[in-house]
């Protein structure tokens, strides 16, 4: 339920009405926009008190929330939220492309992607510390090393990072070197690092599990917002079906359709979608065609070296390629970059 | 295995080899390009008679084709086919973009949806005249009396028309009044349909069938070829998945996977895959960024009363809002309408 | 909608009652139970028309049937239809096993698997004259000919044979040899060869589609029984998902829950669903347990020659094997073989 | 790679050579069968190495795994494994059901669930402290408090307990409470988890994640054994499908299948598979048909007030005449209860 106020309503006002909404024992999350301020009643039945919330006289309109998820939803707030990252703003006018290796290898590796995706346009640096892999015996990824070497790469580019999380555990160590924290496809239901994520102040990065429903991706966005953390990074990166040509369908449908049902920043990643160097190309542009607000590309200048996923990461001079034939496109879709 | 014959050779010449191809026990497919002519041994295990075949002296050189796929893959043909209707292009520089009911209903609302959609912009006219329904009790379709509407709003509007044939007893009357002829997705691998369509002089529309791979895709249209029809346009209209908050998941991959692998044409139906007319606009934008060479769009100018589709049709003046996007894509892509 | 009879209604009454129908514009399908009469009044909004039924004398009651499918479903029918093969009788209490060859490839060897299939127990015998296949290449069946080595190898085993009609143009030739009438999974939308098959007066045996959802497949099986042909068999064969280590996903939770919405007989073929040797005995085992009207089973003495599908198809020891474990475990599940 | 040491080798000439892989840079993992003593060598590329391991007088002989998964394979152990958990042998002759209430709700409702299910003749009881739900405003579990009444109902049953951990920071709380650790579906790629699962002493039962296919399902399991805990029960719970008649589709052919490639004991949850009560039975009783060693089943003395899952959960007397049933089938199949 949603209680749009009255315009020119004070702190205090608000402040009188969220301590009502805690006593009824229901919690209060406040939005203030531009022209309104909305707080959203959370919790069980609480429509039923609506009668009580209409006596308030701060309360211009109240309005129930039709879907399972309530923060996440553009019933709850109209506008687009803009996820700020250090200077960059998500979600906004400009397509975003976050890049950098599958795995953080080495320090030296790192600084020369660093350095090359930076020279091409991308605005982040995406870099795996803490992998996850199908095999015990694979590389796992540099762990805290990693962090260190992302932060480095940070220091000399001025690109801010974004790396995964993959358990609660690691949560602080992450949150302390990365700007974003990404929470990765496998773990889009692991409830309890969504709360951690929620709790933590950076924003996150979630990517759509494999086999997630629209609406199950969106309630697992809506455990993040829970917390009082509205910075959520949408991410679509394709989903398991029996067409094995590509590793993952990328469903890019659900681009427009979550830009419908949600106010989140959505992104495409086309290089772990498509699992094919050649497709990643042609489905960025197609990605931002469909209204997606950034892209995430893996790029490598030894793909077949890498340590983890090489097949599908784009060359430097590729990756270059891809960023002149994006910047070509944008415009026409009423974006820049 | 294919046959590249050497610069300069004669009909005569070409007649000879063909002779002996078929005095093997193959099947020979010529294609004359501007560059080369080559001939397609088909048959199996042909490449056990290379050496035969070596010794020829109008035979160039022999390359085998890996692809289970033969008359279809790039192996066999590099340059684009480019499948002419009428006057239309299809897979040449030109986005065409077809348009029409899903179903034939009334010859009044034919022509008005025709005229609509063609002066929107629309270059084909697509209807249903027998219609694949799930239920014996639904509209099943107008039959022939559909097929003399069709050609009536041909007649007035002068744009080709294109509808579904679902049974092999239909292909001669079809065949008769449509200037394509549709398979649908239920009917991909309709074997006997396939080799029909294929001994038909009509160019065909082939629908990707809800679970089929691209491999099964690409050997369909290899039926059709087989019996020497080589003017197929492929068709991407979604795949059936979990995810259920689309009627299925348009699998945009495909294009760029399939513009690599084959040299036909392929154009993409969003109106059937994301069965929600919000999603039309947006991932047919995406359509054209990924390389399809054309779009399909349902349009209805009272969908609520359509007798199939409604919920995914476009209104006329949706319709034309499309056109007018799209219009204003196409050049960045390299491509005019 | 459902008219169920008073007890003792002459079969003049029931043609009165059946002329009404028809004259009011639906189709009447008269269904005579040991205990009841009821006839079904097919066409939309039937319901509609309730009160004018309810004032003919010999209508005792009048129900509604909540799904899609009408003839097919439960509340049309209370008991479990038997299908009549010859002497056989598939729905009953007998386990019914179907094997033979995936495709008929000479008479010599079609007879050796007959006479073997025969001696093991199996009482019907299988096998392919009309192939699908994905290849136009590949070995497509014998056509006429495997059509007269099956009456041949019937001939002299006894056993009654069912193949695949591929398409309206063969059902004529096909009935007239085959005791029952497969329609493929490839075709389980093919709705025009659903109503020939639903005119011929054969039993159809009806495979599930690879995509199609339990509904579909019972709207498919509506499609024969609404051209008043009631003997309908229904297969599961597995569906597709993205598991490849199995050919498809065999779906056993079909069976419990088809018997419970429909009152059609079952049969399960684990050789097309799994794809593999090994698993065929084990899911035999688990079709039984969980409600199966019987199996089909490929069978072939050199499955390592066999033309089609040899890697999934059990030696004759095997299959002597899978019988003798069957007919070991029948009478637990309270049937018989 | 897997070491056969020769008969009568010494605990020292064991200690030598895992002494010598350790030097090499390898894990060496002991295996002592009746027969044989083994020593999987895990390590990237160990099979480089073969010729140093043959030089070793223990060593008998000396053999590569081909899968990706190790310890799991049928390859490094052929004899089945038998989890003990108290008295009981999970994998064994017995078919073992486990069964409770999906969420711990409270004390009283516990205990009468827990004697409900052993009067039955369930074996171990089942019961989610820690519950991963979709919703954030969902009912999470009662967390401890749900591990105090878990002990409780062990204490007054004598039934040892299987409850879920859903994070690494509850790892040492729910090992300490329960005797067999559960890790969910939307967990099975938490590898973190996994691998803290590993390195305690408990037995884990590990559920297939719903879009896991078997190679990465038992690659889940190999990150358990991979840190030296053996006693891992897979658990068959269906995978995601588009067929949507059922909450899930049970993909029975794994267990055959695994028991074949792996020596890992699997049983099978029809609960949160069919989604359905009506198909609970026959599904069970299809699992032990396809050589389940137990089964997992949700039983709700009031489904309509539970607090999740309610519409699966069996009611006492449905649970035991399923206990009844079971109990007559299980001597066909060469098990006991």
């Amino acid at each position: 339920m949603i209680l749009i106020l009255k315009k020119g309503v004070t702190q205090k006002g608000i402040k009188e009405i969220c301590d009502k909404i805690e006593e009824l024992g229901f919690t209060p999350h406040v939005s203030q926009g531009e022209e309104n301020t909305i707080i959203g009643v959370i919790g069980e039945n609480a429509i039923a008190k609506k009668e009580i919330f209409e006596s308030f006289f701060v309360v211009g309109s109240i309005t129930p929330i039709s879907k399972p998820y309530k923060l996440v939803s553009r019933e709850f707030k109209k506008e687009d939220t803009v996820v700020k990252v250090r200077n960059l703003e998500i979600g906004g006018k400009k397509i975003v492309v976050i890049a950098g290796p599958c795995s953080v290898e080495s320090k030296g590796g790192l600084l020369e992607i660093a350095k090359i995706v930076k020279e091409s346009g991308a605005v982040m640096l995406r870099g795996g510390a803490f992998k996850p892999r199908t095999s015990p015996y694979s590389f796992q990824g540099l762990g805290k090393k990693g962090l260190e070497y992302l932060a480095e790469a940070r220091k000399i580019t001025g690109l801010p990072i974004v790396t995964e999380v993959r358990d609660t555990s690691q949560m602080e160590m992450v949150s302390r070197y990365s700007d974003v924290i990404q929470i990765g496809a496998r773990n889009m239901q692991n409830f309890d690092l969504l709360k951690e994520a929620g709790r933590s102040k950076k924003p996150v990065l979630l990517k759509r599990g494999m086999s997630a429903r629209i609406e199950e991706f969106l309630m697992s966005a809506e455990y993040v917002l829970s917390q009082g953390n509205y910075n959520v990074i949408l991410c679509e990166r394709g989903i398991r079906t029996f067409e094995d040509s590509t590793r993952f369908t990328l469903d890019l449908s659900s681009v427009p359709l979550i830009k419908k049902l949600s106010h989140l920043p959505i992104i495409v990643d086309p290089s772990h979608a498509t699992g094919k160097r050649e497709l990643i190309l042609p489905m960025s542009k197609a990605a931002i065609a469909a209204g997606a607000d950034g892209l995430m590309i893996e790029v490598h200048p030894k793909p077949e070296e890498a340590l983890s996923d090489g097949f599908q990461s784009l060359l430097p001079k590729d990756f270059q390629r891809l960023m002149k034939e994006i910047r070509g496109i944008v415009k026409t879709f009423k974006r820049s970059i």
